[in-house]
C-alpha cells in the first residue's frame, strides 16, 4: 500500500489545496510525494522543510522547489499573480517574529494574495503601532504576530474594524513557555473578536484569511 | 473616581459595542451600570449575568431588561430587526453544548444577525453531520461547538468552504480538563484554516463572525 | 505550647509590620491573635478574613475591627494620618479587579499612605488609559491590575518612568486558569522593568511600594 | 550482583514475551543481554534502538540482528511464519506517523500476525477514510495511529465494531506537546469504546493486540 | 430544529448502543430524550445522572428508570437475560472506586454480560490479590480500576494472560490531581500490553470489552 | 463479594497496621469496617473523615470512636501509654499548618509515640526559628510542616542532624497551586537529605517516622 | 518596508534606553541593527546574544562591541562613569547563578550604577548569608538571585529593609522545571514585598532597580 | 569578591559534608573550588560533573579525581574504609536505572557506608523481586530507584518493615514526563510511609539515609 494518498479536491472542497506539513516525514516519503506533484504538474507548498531536509534532497528536486531558508518554505509549480488590491496585511510585534511571518505571506502569494509585512510595532513603544495605525485600517484583515506576553492582539484588536487573525510565536523565555502565553493572550483578550491558531502557525492564519476572503469573493 | 468608564465609541472604532462582562463585578457596581445605559438610553449586552446576581437586581432593573438564564445573558434596550440572510450559522456537536450556542447566538441576534442552530451532530455517528452538511454548506461563516475532543471541527473544516469559527466548550471531565482539551484540538487540528476563540466563549466567536461580516458589507 | 508567636520587631527590621493571613486560621487561633494584640494595643492589619469567618467572631470583637467586606480586610488599633503627597497611585483594567484593589488601597492607608485608583483602563478601549496618562505620570511608583490576558502592564510600562508593581487578578475563565495567564503576562512582557507578585496580591503589592518609599524616606 | 534479570517465563505467564527497552541503557549492559539471549537461542525483540547505539555495536553483534532504522527496532533469533488471515491492521492519519506504525507491525511479525498498513487516512479528506472503510472493516482489531489533534480516533471509532487501540503519535507542534494532544483526545473521546496506549507505543499496541488475539484463539 | 438527533443504528454501526451522558444537559433537554425513548420502546442508558437531576425528573419518567445512585446510572426499558459464562470481571484496588466499578458492572449487565468485582485488592498488602489470582485468571478479559498512583495495572498485567482494560479513579489527594497520576501510571506502566479509558470512566470500559466479546461471537 | 479485605497482617509486615482512608467511601461501607473491627477488637485509625461523615453515622458508632474535627481523625479501640522520650517532634511554619500537624501528632500517638508540636517558626522572623532550634535539635527525627513557599524546610535541614521529613500543606493561593509549590520546594532543596510525603500527608509523615524508629528498636 | 522600529525616545519616555534581545533574529537584522545605531553613535545594550551569534558577526562589528560570553550580552558605544554610592547590589544563592548575575550587573553598569555581587550565599548554610548581613543592608535596593526552591528570597526579605527584586534562575533539575520553582517560591512566598521578574531575567532585575532609583533621583 | 563559600563545617552541624553540584558552573569556578579543597586537603564529592566538563579540566586536576562517567560523579581526597554491616541497599526497578544507583552507592560509599544493587526487580514480572525479597529484608533502610510509573515503590513498601527512600528515575518517554509520573507515583503511593527525593537524586537519598544512620549511631 501506498505511504501518502493525496487529497487533490481539497482546493475546491474547502477553498484551500493541500499542503505538505513536512515535520517527521522520511527523505524517502518526500522525496515520492515531490515527483508526484512533478508528474502531475501540481501546484504544492511545503512546510516546516528544514534546512537539513532540503539539504537532503536530490539536485534534481532542489532545482524544481522556490525554497526560503528563512520560513523553511518551499513552493512547486508556482506562477500565479499577485492581486494588488489591499486586501490582507501582516502586523508583527517583534523582529524576531519574521520568519513566522514570512511564512504566512508566502502561503498567502502561493494563493495569489499580496501581503505587506509591517514589522516590529510592539507595544512597549506604542508610537510605533500608533505610527502606522492609518496604514493598516485599510486592510480588510489582519495577521498579527506576537511572542511574549502577546499584549500587541489586544491593543491591535481595540483600535480597529479589521477581524484580528492572531499568530502567538515561540519568542521569548521562561513564562513564555515556547509561545503557550502568547497564545492564552490572544485567546483570552478583554479585546473581543479576536481569532487565533496554533504557535508559529503562520501557514494555518493564512489558510484562515484566504478562506474568508474566498468566501466573499475577493 | 469612578469605578468604570464607558467605551460609548467601540463600535465606531471597533465595529463592536461594548458590552458587560458581570463576573468578579459587585451588586453595586452592576446597578450602576445599568442605570447609566439605562439613562443614555444606549443598547447593552449583559454576559455571564448568574442567576444569582439577576435574582439581586431590583424589580425595576429586572424588568428593563431581557434575561435567558441559560445562556446567562441580558439585553437592555434592544430591539433591532433580524437579517433573513444566510450568513451565519452555529453547529454543536452535542445537546450539552446549547447554552454556550445560545450565547453566541442572543450576541448575534443583538447586532441583527439571525443564526439557525444545527445542534447535536457530534463526529461519533458521522451519518449525523452528513444528513446536514448540504444545509450548513449555505452559510458564508460556520460558529463550531464541541467540548469532550473536538473531533467535530476537523471534520467540519475538511467538509466545507466556510472559515470555522470553534468554541470549544467545557463539556466533559477527567483528561477534558474543563474544555482544555477541545480548546487544543481546535488549535492543534491537521485542517487547515480553523479560527479559536476561548474555552466557552460564544461571545467572542459572534463578535469575530460580526467583525468579518462588517469589513464584507453584508 | 503556642499555636502562634507574634513577630513584634518585623517593622523595625523590615519597615512592614506583621500582618494575619487569615485563611486555614480556626476560629480559636483567629479569637486568640485578636485579643493577644488587643491587649498590647498594637495595629494590625488582617487580610483574606472571610465574611464567614468574620461572622463567626463574637461581637465584642467585631465591634473593635473595622471590618471591609469587599477586600475581606480588617483593621485593628488604626488611626494613623494619611500623606497628601503624590507618591504611589494604583491603576485597574476593569471594574472587576477593584476587590483587590481595594486591598492594596487599605494596606496603604494602614501605613500612613494614602493611595488614589484609576479604574476600568483596560486597553480595549485605549483611550481611556491615554486620558489619564498625564495624571499617573505625577506618582513616583504605580501598583496596576489586570486579570485576562494583562496586556495593560505592558502598554503602561511603555509609557510612563514610574516602576509598575503588576498585580495579576484571577478575573476571566478558561486560558485565564484563575489569574495564571495575567501573571504570566507581567512576567514575560516586553515592556522591561515589571515588578510582579502573586495572583490577587494586593497586599504583597501594597508592602513592596511601602519598602520603597521607606527606603528613599518619603 | 547482575544488572539485568531475563523474564524468560513472560510469555508464558502473559501471553508476550520479554522484549528489551534500550533507551538509557549502556552499551556495556546493552551487549550483554544479547549475548544472554544468543547463547539461549532465544528470540527477541529490541525496541528504541537508536542508530547510535546500534552503530556502537561490535560487528558481531550487528550480524545476528535484524535492525530497521525507521522504527529502530531489532530482532533477535526471528523465523516466525506469518499467519495470513485477517485478524489485525493498522491505519495511520497522516505519512509521518509510519516510524511507530512500523514499530506495531514489527512487534506483531515478530509474534507471528501479519498486519497490513492503510495510511495516510486523516480526517482533514474524509474521503479518504471512506474510500479504505470496508476493507478496514473486515478485521477484527485496528490498531490506529494518529498526531496532531488525533480526530481520526473518534471518527473511525464511530464506523466500526472492531475494538480500536488508539497510539497517539509525537507528531505535530505548539499545543500538540509533543503528542499529549492527540493522547487526551483518544483518552477523552465522544465515541465510546477506544482504548488507549502511551504517546509513540507502537509495541504496547501490539501486545494488547497480541494479548486479546491469544485469548480468543486466534 | 431539535436539540438532539438520534443515532438509533450506533449499535448495529458499532456494537454497542447509543448512551445518554447527562452531564450538562438541561432538565428540559433530558426529559425530552427519555420520552422520545418510551415512545419508541427502546433500550437506553443514562450515565453521570446525578442525583439533583434525577430529584428534578416528573414522577412518571422516575417511575420507568431504573436509577442507581452509587454509580449515578439509570435504565430505560432494560431486560434482558445476563450470560453466566466467566467472560470479563472486575478488580478494584480499593473499597473507594465501587462507585465507578457499577457503572462498568451495569453498563456489561445492560448489554447482557454478568461481571463479578473483586475488590479491594490493591497491591500495599500483596497477598489479598494473590489471594484471589486464581479466580481471575479464568476471565477472558479484565476491567482494573485505581487511583493514587494505580500500581495495581502494572502488578497485575505482569501476571496474567488477559488483556488488562484499565480504568483509573479520581480517589486520592495532593499529587493524585483528581486521576491524573493513576491515569499516566496505566499509560506508562513498565508491563506492556495495557489498555487505558479516560479517568472514572467505568461505562468507556465497559463498552470496550463488549466491542471485544462482540467481534469474537461470545 | 465483599467490599473490603482487612490487611490484618500489615503491622507485623511492615511495622504500622493498616489505617482507614474515608475519602469517597459509602457510608454503608464505613459503617461496615467500623462494626468489622469493634467485632474483632482492634485498633483502627481513620482518616480524612470528613464531619459530614461522621454526622452521618450511627450514635452507637459514634460513641465507640475518639474523633477530632481539626485533623478530621477518630481512634477506635485505642489505648496506648505514649512514650516520654525525645523521638521525633513536629515544627510548623504557619499557625495554618495545624490541622495537618495534629494528623500526624494523632497519628504518632496512636502508635505510642509522644510528639510535641512547634508552631508558627516560618522563616519570614528568622528569630522565631532560632529561638527554638535547640530545643529541635534534641530530637532524632523532625516532621516539618510548610505551605506557600516552603522555605523552612531548606533552613532547618541545613541547621540539625536530624533528618527532615517534609510535610508540603495546601496552605496558600496562586501560584501555591494548593500545595503543589511547597512540594517541590521540599523536594528540589538546595539542602540535602530531605525527605518528602504528599501534599496535606500528616498520616504518611507519622508512617514514615514510625518506621524509621522501629527499624533502630527506639 | 524595514524589519526594525527604533524607538529612540524610550529613555526619556520610561527611563530605561532600549535594548536588543538577541534571540531569534536572524544574522541580517542583527546586523543591520548594529550598523543603523553605529550610524547614529547611540549606546545600546545587547542581551541574549550567544556565542554563535557572536562569531558569526563580520569582524569590524565585533570590533566595536565589548562582548561578555558568560552573560551573553554587548555593549555599543558605552563609556559611563559608574557612581560610587551604596544603592544596589547583587546576592545569589550559588555559584551557578553567575552567569544571570552577570547580566544584571553588566546591565546597571551600562546605565551608570555599580553593583557589587555577593556569590554564593544559598540558605543551606545559613551562617554565609548572616556573615554578609550587614554589608548587605547598607544597600538601598537588592536584586536576589537564586535556582532550585529559591528559598534564599524568603530568608533575606525577611531580614532587611531593602526591597527585593527576586531573579529566579534555571538552576537545578526535575521539579526545578527549568526555573518555574524558583519562580513560584519568589511570588509565593510567606514573606511580603518580594517583587518578581521572569526566570533568568537579569536584565529586567536591573532595569526595574534603574527605574526605582530614578524615580527618587539617586 | 569571590564566587564562592565554602560551607565547611556543614558535616559536623547537618552530618553530611557539602558536596558540588557541577551543573551551571563555569569551567573557572570547578577549576578554583578543586584547587581550593586540594590545598585544604579536604575530601569532596563532585555531582553531576559531566563528561565535557571532566574533560575540560587540566591534566592535573583529573590526576586527583577519581571520575565515573556513568553516575558522572568525582571523588576529590577519598579514602575511607567500608563498613560490612547490612545498613542500606539499593534496588531498581530497571537496568536504565543504573546510573542513577551509581550516583547514591557512590555516595554512600564516600560517606564509609557499602551499599549493595540488587538491579532489574521491577513488578512486571513480580516473581524477580520475592525472588530477591529475603535478602533485601535483612537491610536497615532502602533506597529504591524506579522510572516509568514506578510501581516497584508500593509494591516494595507493602512488603518489608524499612523505610524506603524511593528516587524517581527520568527513564521512559510520553507520559513519564522525564520523571514526573515516577515521583508522583512514590508521593501518591497506597503504601504508607514511602519518603521521597527529587528526580535522578541518587545523591539525596543517600545524603537522607546517612543522617538517618548518623542519628541512630550506626
Amino acid at each position: 500500500m501506498d505511504n501518502f494518498v493525496w487529497d487533490k479536491d481539497r482546493k475546491s472542497r474547502t477553498g484551500v489545496a493541500e499542503a505538505v506539513f513536512c515535520s517527521h516525514k522520511s527523505h524517502t516519503d518526500l522525496q515520492a510525494i515531490i515527483r508526484f506533484n512533478m508528474t502531475n504538474n501540481s501546484p504544492v507548498l511545503f512546510t516546516r522543510l528544514s534546512l537539513q531536509q532540503w539539504q537532503a534532497l536530490p539536485t534534481e528536486l532542489q532545482a524544481v522547489l522556490d525554497y526560503d531558508q528563512c520560513s523553511a518554505t518551499a513552493l512547486l509549480n508556482f506562477g500565479s499573480e499577485l492581486s494588488t488590491k489591499k486586501q490582507v496585511c501582516i502586523v508583527t510585534a517583534g523582529t524576531s517574529d519574521l520568519a513566522v511571518a514570512t511564512e504566512a505571506k508566502r502561503t498567502l502569494a502561493f494563493n495569489g494574495y499580496q501581503a505587506p509585512i509591517f514589522a516590529d510595532l510592539g507595544v512597549a513603544g506604542l508610537w510605533r503601532l500608533m505610527d502606522k495605525i492609518d496604514d493598516i485600517r485599510q486592510y480588510k484583515i489582519i495577521i498579527a504576530l506576537a511572542g511574549m506576553e502577546g499584549a500587541l492582539f489586544s491593543v491591535l484588536a481595540g483600535l480597529v474594524r479589521a477581524p484580528i487573525i492572531a499568530v502567538p510565536t515561540s519568542v521569548g523565555y521562561g513564562v513564555s513557555s515556547e509561545g503557550k502565553l502568547a497564545l492564552d493572550s490572544a485567546l483570552g483578550s478583554c479585546s473581543p473578536g479576536i481569532l487565533t491558531v496554533n504557535i508559529d502557525n503562520g501557514f494555518g492564519a493564512a489558510n484562515a484569511a484566504i478562506k474568508i476572503m474566498n468566501q466573499f469573493n475577493l
